[in-house]
């Protein structure tokens, strides 16, 4: 397991206080993440973010994934399961590299014969990177549980006038090792996803911000709602996040977990405005370009915002808690 | 979507025979996997063996994994939930890189800067390979669900004189794309993984033989147990097939899904002698290696081996079989 080290720049000047409070923070972060493993609830692989989970940690994010169910039971939503793969045609369309390159992953495949075979064996032997024939597959690893899902309504033609909503599941990859249990390599996203007009999308959205504070004040957990932007790479990132912010397109649900003063975004409401729509070319039935936004629910997040403010034990877990999740017992 | 295109390998003499045998063969899962796309069971994602689920599929999946719980509930099963991607220093341990080099799906990520970033948007602006800076990241994908949990359990030190039974459950990837639908590249597979004596993973080994064949029964398919090899690459692969089959290591449970002559194997029973126990250095409770063994049920096999035989509206399968599904209704 990697050790911690705590990261102070020192080529800049040294704002003492700021520093300490970053120290703290991680702090606080690997004695969550310890306590979690002691607890056996997360298992840990050697790699920071990849963890195994245990029977309870899985049977509270079966409970939370029940409950989104129930919220959303009203919305006519067609169900569509992907696996945490995509074509990589569709990945490469969506113009996610132009915004987050350092977080997708590539899946890549040996494709020599038997004397690279011999050649690979022979490196990995000798502890050297055996890599030389791993060739791009056409899959990439799912980025955000929606992503699979626009390609595939855009193929059935135009939007019926009532538009469409699509209701996805699946675990997504970020490359973005940490020390942070709630920064995860690997996780479950649970996904609305709206398609329609930019009424539709608008109206969607305000109603998912109220079902899911709701939500969350059934699971009595402290949280806020605030403007948020996504952590757009490079030096133009900036722009890109404030011009997504003026234009108020993203909100997230905060729930602290480690820390009141950094609390963690659980679940996050995003209006694409036409994004990918002109991507894969979809229409409503009026003939314009479809809108489409979406209600992402994080559902290891949640879960660990249910173990770092009711404790690691759920059985100790408030009633109202318990029955929420699991009903009467 | 790619053409259907039958390889008749025309420099080898030609036994017609076989060849229209081979063609026919493949024409039958075409027709299969069209028939499961045009019912809304399989959601193409243009990538041969990658598709979506619809809500009607995924119901039939969770309740084979329901029964699949229930059979196992008297084994004491400790409950493992890992990602789909595992440590790729225990992957590199594993040894599967002799056997399925080919098979096997390695995860890489961007690792420049701003320059970098510029460069692969004009080559994907250009249609021009962009992966130049895609590195190795340290996962790779889950190859078979049992293979993140042996180096888990070894870090616990010697079994106890019962040994070891872990359930997992998780997405799995092989690189071979496929027209047949019961050959994805992304598939789920739930296992019990036993560990102890040699004594302990033979019993274990046959009483799931037994069980799986009555869990099939209740299912209403045809099925057969044969022996079986793994797909070891390489001419020296043929070696290993023959002397797997010689040592009875492995059966599989087979369902005739498009096919009475090629059926597919569901289920499969292994075992593996000492080979994780010698990997990951574990022990029985009385110092000796451990070995081990697993039943693996294939969930989308299953699953198609359903739809194959009782048709593709689940309201018309036969009453017995959806009570065993879903119980009375």
């Amino acid at each position: 397991m990697s050790e911690y080290k705590p990261s102070v720049d020192e080529a800049q000047p040294l704002d003492t206080a700021a520093a300490l409070a970053e120290v703290l923070d991680r702090v606080a972060a690997r004695t969550f993440r310890d306590d979690l493993i002691d607890a056996g609830l997360l298992i840990p692989t050697g790699v920071d973010g990849l963890y195994g989970r245990s029977e309870v940690f899985e049977n509270v994010v079966e409970a939370i994934n029940r409950l989104v169910t129930q919220r959303g039971a009203d919305q006519g939503a067609e169900v569509m399961r992907f696996p945490p793969a995509m074509n990589r045609a569709d990945f490469e369309d969506s113009e996610y590299l132009k915004s987050f390159p350092n977080l997708a992953g590539t899946v890549h495949s040996f494709c020599g014969g038997e004397r690279e075979h011999h050649r690979l064996l022979k490196c990995l032997e000798d502890g050297e990177d055996w890599m030389d024939n791993q060739k791009p597959t056409r899959v990439v690893l799912t980025p955000a549980a929606c992503y699979p899902c626009y390609p595939v309504v855009a193929k059935r033609g135009p939007l019926p006038p009532e538009g469409r909503t699509i209701d996805v599941f699946s675990y997504c990859f970020r490359h973005e090792p940490s020390l942070d249990p709630a920064r995860m390599q690997m996780f479950r996203m649970r996904e609305y996803v709206r398609m329609g007009t930019p009424d539709q999308i608008v109206q969607f959205r305000a109603m998912w911000i109220e079902r899911g504070k709701a939500l969350i004040e059934t699971l009595g957990l402290p949280h806020s709602i605030e403007l948020a932007n996504d952590p757009f790479f490079g030096r133009g990132g900036k722009i890109v996040a404030d011009s997504q912010r003026a234009q108020e397109l993203k909100f997230e649900l905060l729930i602290p977990i480690e820390s009141e003063e950094k609390p963690t975004a659980c679940l996050s409401f995003n209006y694409h405005m036409d994004h990918f729509g002109e991507i894969w070319k979809f229409y409503t039935a009026d003939g314009a370009v479809a809108h489409t936004g979406c209600v992402g629910f994080g559902m290891e997040r949640t879960t660990l915002a249910l173990f770092g403010n009711h404790g690691l034990d759920v059985e100790n877990w408030p009633a109202s808690v318990r029955e929420a999740l699991w009903g009467k017992q």
